[in-house]
């Protein structure tokens, strides 16, 4: 009942002592391991090519929060994402920011700054406050929750358009009239077959005029040149973009040097390891006990 | 029984479709008033030099949250501040924008997006989480309850130490415990003889390292030299201005380049016109019935 951990090092030593507390058995790298069939457990973000070497393994953590960086697991084996409810919050901070940030216009006036110019524009009309947010998972609620208790008027687009408390819940078929309402725009969908190149010319032009994009979903959502066309002609003012495709972003992609768009690298979650580890133990022990595995994927919706 | 307004026209327009809705007197500007001692009511932001042109005068309204740019008044007329909840709103989101910017360091990611740098470095500690808010006035409380509510611990320095809820309050004397457990100080004081220059290199000095400043209350409490010393030689790491000393802050002034400090042009809170106008027709009826002024300032405290 041994769990492999791949990782940096130093998400190793953390893990490491996690695991000798509470007395379960880990090894750190594939260099480590002894007895492949001893393994049980891999905790991972991308998995080694060949999983056959574990033929006892029943369980594949992803160590972040996605697992569309995952291949099709073996059969029998169950894939679970990491649930690090800093990581949440985390993710929720960074949205709030980027969200505040385009509603009161920081872009212009970062680029003002930049020459030192002085000079503040009338405050965005009332309606700018209409936020809709793709995807209502515990991230885009946690969102949602905020922003409506701050005065914004918050929808969210969902497959199973399931209600949310404080949140105009638009369903899978009801993408146009969810768009139309919404000025700012914000994207936490995980990547999916269905949600991959979302973000597209189609989708911006369902937008009203001076609409702002918010993205911490998946830089595949996103078709970065319908995103420029969309700031040029007008459909967007402006966005900010923590995940791109590819990353890094190469250091000579227009996006950096567009004034309307803000990107950062990829800082709206990052795992704690103490937290990570603490729900690995969880999932070896519900595995053991034969319980519901904590962050259990459905491997055939892809979260 | 007259109001007179002085200000930019766009409100004088707005402010007089609003008073003639309401069936009450106003004139806009003083070219415009006829009978000098019809004035009761002047709504401005700087009086006229010589107010004694107005007998009758008896309620200056400042137009906008601050009251420190106004002279003494002469004897017997009261001085009262515009409420107006959009402001109160507007002033909250740029510090939560503000804070959670410095906190989830933004002048760094800012600085190496300029330079198209794609580098993520390890989230702040925890601890990076402890704001401290300068003034817990109606803006002070309302950021107070949205941080704390975000999981930031959260604690207030006022001048009568009254309790607040949710938030660890520290009393006049209590100035330096308050700076030494504050890793992002937000002021938001009203400038008075008190606050001037208040936030200094003795103040800074108390900070733990490391610690962010962001300042919305007014440009004359903060030396910018004595900032500037401090985030040379580490006891600030960053901060974020909406107010400076003097406004507009000159094109060549160092703030505008040093990528640690981030300025915007006093865009914190702008007063809507209608909201103004309402709330000076409000002045207008309690001084007609004898009731309390809304937004009476006390002359000796200056707030």
């Amino acid at each position: 009942m041994t769990l492999l951990l791949l990782g940096p090092p130093e998400r190793g030593q953390v893990w490491g002592q996690v695991f000798e507390e509470a007395g379960e058995a880990m090894v750190f790298g594939e260099d480590a391991v002894d007895d492949p069939a001893a393994i049980v457990h891999l905790a991972c973000w991308n998995p080694p090519d060949d999983l056959g070497r574990y033929p006892n393994l029943k369980t594949v953590i992803s160590t972040g929060a996605g697992v569309d960086q995952m291949p099709p697991l073996p059969e029998g084996v169950a894939l679970v994402r990491t649930l690090a409810p800093s990581v949440d919050e985390m993710v929720r901070d960074w949205v709030l920011m980027a969200s505040l940030m385009l509603y009161r216009d920081m872009p212009r006036y970062l680029a003002q700054a930049a020459e030192g110019e002085w000079l503040a524009h009338p405050p965005q009309r009332a309606s700018a406050g209409r936020v809709g947010i793709l995807g209502l998972g515990r991230i885009g609620r946690a969102v949602g929750e905020v922003m409506a208790s701050l005065g914004f008027e918050v929808a969210g687009w969902s497959r199973s358009g399931a209600p949310v408390p404080g949140i105009e819940v638009y369903g899978q078929d009801e993408l146009e009239p969810f768009l139309a309402r919404t000025d700012l725009l914000i994207c936490l969908l995980p990547l999916t077959g269905q949600t991959r190149g979302l973000l597209s010319a189609s989708l911006f032009g369902m937008l009203p005029r001076g609409a702002a994009l918010i993205h911490a979903g998946r830089g595949a959502q996103l078709d970065m040149e319908a995103m420029r066309a969309a700031l040029d002609d007008g459909h967007l003012r402006a966005a900010m973009l923590d995940v791109t495709e590819p990353e890094p972003l190469p250091q000579d992609h227009w996006a950096w040097r567009d004034p309307r768009v803000i990107v950062t690298p990829h800082i709206g979650g990052q795992t704690d390891a103490e937290e990570g580890a603490g729900h690995a133990l969880a999932v070896i022990r519900a595995s053991r006990e034969g319980h519901d595995l904590p962050g259990l994927v459905d491997q055939n919706n892809g979260y």
